[in-house]
């Protein structure tokens, strides 16, 4: 096998339909932020999990490496190939069966393809919660959600896309297949193969299915918004909510001024439900006994919080609707921002209790370094995980100021980060973006073990090079 | 270095008082449930990370391999030395330091020799609580607890040692220091190193200090007794009492009738408050409320399981001393056990939709092959971990019996729990007693993965060799 035959290899594998070429895979070939567009040698579309494991030990054999791809709704430019045309894009998106569902043990097995609105679908027909939800639920895959660990918006009681797996099928950069697909709580039967794929951006197995759990559905779930003057009182909230609901706290977002002025500004039809603050908290409560219990105890909390003097105004939603205008407020950020131009983002996570603090500290830094500079803060504050995106200053040209500005914002963001006790990527992984960042900033002897594992699990550095870690 | 020059050596790093050789390291050299004895070259007790490293680099340098031991409680003979005289037992258990209490991440940064139970009560202490809970909590150690992943009680709620687990420290095989004791949430860079090293049982590095993750303190924990007549309605009973308690269900332990009655037998003061049954169901609810508000639910649930049929009778304990008493009795098995005799213990998880096939399979094929047999059968089932236990027929000699048919009941019990789709090593791990079943049982692609993995990051197979997977 060579790259020039390796197309009607591919083709016997999967059918001639499923290999696309040329300017057939323009879709797939660039990312969702439109940063970069890639040259694939192809597209290969497998239908099972055999095909997979087919299509790697062709690749294998004509010595071409693989870009896995999901839903390609990654913000770290991982699933998408370079410009050499040499790279074969596997897409994953035609696997989409729910394998199984067991009720009583509360678990589905699902392939890598299905996208994660479907599986939420899935598992509420079936009376049961897949609480994994985040904003590209619509068209993301659970691989995806699986290859980065993806985070989102019900990681406080729920877990990252790690904690929601028990089980994986892994197709081997030898194009054997790991057939991991467990729905058992606890297994100590030699090291965590799972955990170790789970995150791993496709550069050491490529995730065919998955065992997933699942939960119940709550009874009732009431939303709340909060304002807040400072981020150590939204700190305090999140404590006594904590404390009040335990485990039926299930989100907990905080918005800063600026951030939800961009909204007001681009979208200006949504209603904000209460006067301007400096700190906004979205609150979620999830309740297995009904709305009324649900209700009270959230009218409970807040008025606590009144009376503390954590919150100077509190809405709890009435209703569904209610509800959903006040996630879409929140969900209304990145788009507004959007809107507003080109910027800067970084999605980190702090010690909550170091938050304030970092804030406070990088807020001046920024100001002080760029002036005009504007700073839109938002995020799961719940998880320590903000998005602390920078804006041009008013009036500026956006692509020349992080033309000349971005590596240098980086640079002072993430190393407070690091100087708090933070992480550089939270939820978004590292892609091909962060490569730098991670070869910089993370400690030697985690890069050596992290190579050492790369080049024991794919020694021929076959699958997703260059992405996560860079050998050599 | 050499091994003769080891020894003093180690002396010079750690003291000569903590280098313990010939009879002072008796207590060492068995494990807890005194099945085998080892002979270690010496006994070393480190008293910081840095004394940790310096030990491994000496007997790295030295050629001398190391079993690191913490509280030694483990079941599966993972951390007592090989017969040898050749190995260096390293004892984490002076290593004792809560480094930091973070009360609003809710986490707390521990040294890996601090006892589990003395970590129950820090974070007690601090009005939170930490709830990894098992029988050796009064000696083991959380480095252990973290080494091994251990299970216990509580899983079903908060997870095994592996969700409590934020952040590690680990010395390296190179005798290098990983410093990963982050307290975040979310944080995607790079490869999973601390879930690798959880669950590893000190073959891939070892553990030193850890971040952990602490739980607000429930107000009312409740606990009640309930009698089923068949395995399928206790998984009934578990499906609904999730159902209805959500995150509140913290506890859910089966016990066989014949479990009980060794109970009885051997322990005639403790009390036992309902009319034995096939099966009793041991339920705890944690409630964030109150206890009136915990017993109204528990009750509605209780009453709801008697009127769809679920459950024949119950009993909720009316206080801590009643609830205690419950608890008792379940501990109370294995020790009844013990006073019974000489057992084939079977630490096995399954799907619980699959359990009650399993258990009406595997009881028939046991008593057809070896009549007389007594299966003792209790645990963990709202985990699908049973402890599923033979003990020789009455009057037999249980030596004798295990003697001859150990080999033959693990053969059946094992391969009847893979063909249900389980685990034959549900929270005790593989350490040497399991060693084969792994090499055998083990899908070849994970164990060559697991091998891999081994060799990158232990390449002279210097830690804890032979435990969980054999090389060469």
């Amino acid at each position: 096998m060579t790259p020039d035959n390796l197309i009607p290899a591919l083709r016997d594998i999967v059918g001639a339909a499923n290999v696309l070429t040329d300017d057939d895979c323009a879709e797939y070939e660039s990312d969702w932020r439109q940063r970069v567009r890639g040259k694939a040698l192809c597209v290969v579309r497998p239908g099972c999990t055999a095909e997979v494991a087919a299509v790697v030990r062709a690749c294998a054999q004509a010595g071409v490496s693989i870009v896995p791809q999901g839903g390609n709704t990654g913000l770290v430019e991982g699933s998408v190939p370079d410009a050499s045309g040499e790279q074969v894009i596997l897409s994953l998106r035609r696997m989409q069966t729910v394998r199984a569902i067991d009720a009583a043990n509360m678990t589905m097995t699902v392939d890598a393809g299905c996208v994660l609105r479907s599986l939420q679908d899935v598992a509420s027909e079936a009376g049961m919660l897949f609480p994994l939800s985040l904003g590209a639920e619509g068209s993301c895959t659970i691989g995806g959600n699986l290859a980065t660990n993806a985070g989102g918006t019900q990681v406080l009681r729920y877990g990252n896309t790690r904690e929601l797996c028990l089980g994986l099928e892994v197709v081997t950069a030898q194009g054997e297949v790991w057939s991991g697909l467990t729905g058992l709580r606890k297994d100590n039967t030699g090291y965590d193969l799972r955990d170790l794929f789970i995150g791993s951006e496709g550069t050491l197995g490529i995730i065919t299915g998955a065992t997933l759990k699942l939960f119940p559905r709550p009874a009732a779930v009431m939303t709340a918004l909060a304002a807040c003057d400072t981020l150590a009182q939204c700190v305090g909230l999140l404590g006594l909510a904590q404390a009040r609901l335990g485990a039926g706290l299930t989100g907990f977002e905080v918005m800063g001024r600026f951030a939800l002025e961009l909204v007001a500004k681009h979208f200006p039809q949504l209603q904000q439900p209460l006067p301007a603050a400096s700190w906004m908290v979205l609150l979620e409560q999830s309740d297995g006994e009904s709305e009324t219990h649900a209700r009270a105890l959230f009218e409970s909390l807040l008025e606590q919080a009144l009376e503390q003097g954590l919150i100077g105004d509190a809405a709890v939603a009435e209703n569904t609707t209610q509800s959903h205008a006040l996630w879409h407020l929140r969900e209304s950020i990145p788009l507004a921002q959007a809107e507003e131009g080109l910027n800067i983002k970084h999605d980190i996570a702090l010690p909550v209790s170091r938050i304030p603090d970092f804030v406070e500290a990088i807020d001046a830094a920024l100001r002080a370094g760029f002036p005009g500079v504007r700073l839109v803060n938002f995020g799961h504050l719940g998880d320590g995980n903000l998005h602390y995106n920078v804006q041009a200053p008013e009036g500026a040209a956006a692509a020349d100021f992080l033309a000349r500005h971005e590596h240098a914002v980086n640079t002072l963001v993430y190393d407070a980060v690091l100087a708090h006790g933070g992480s550089f990527s939270a939820e978004h992984g590292i892609g091909s973006l962060k490569c730098d960042e991670l070869a910089q900033r993370k400690s030697p002897v985690a890069l050596q073990m992290m190579k050492a594992v790369k080049q024991a699990l794919d020694p021929h550095n076959l699958l997703n090079p260059g992405r996560v870690i860079r050998l050599g």
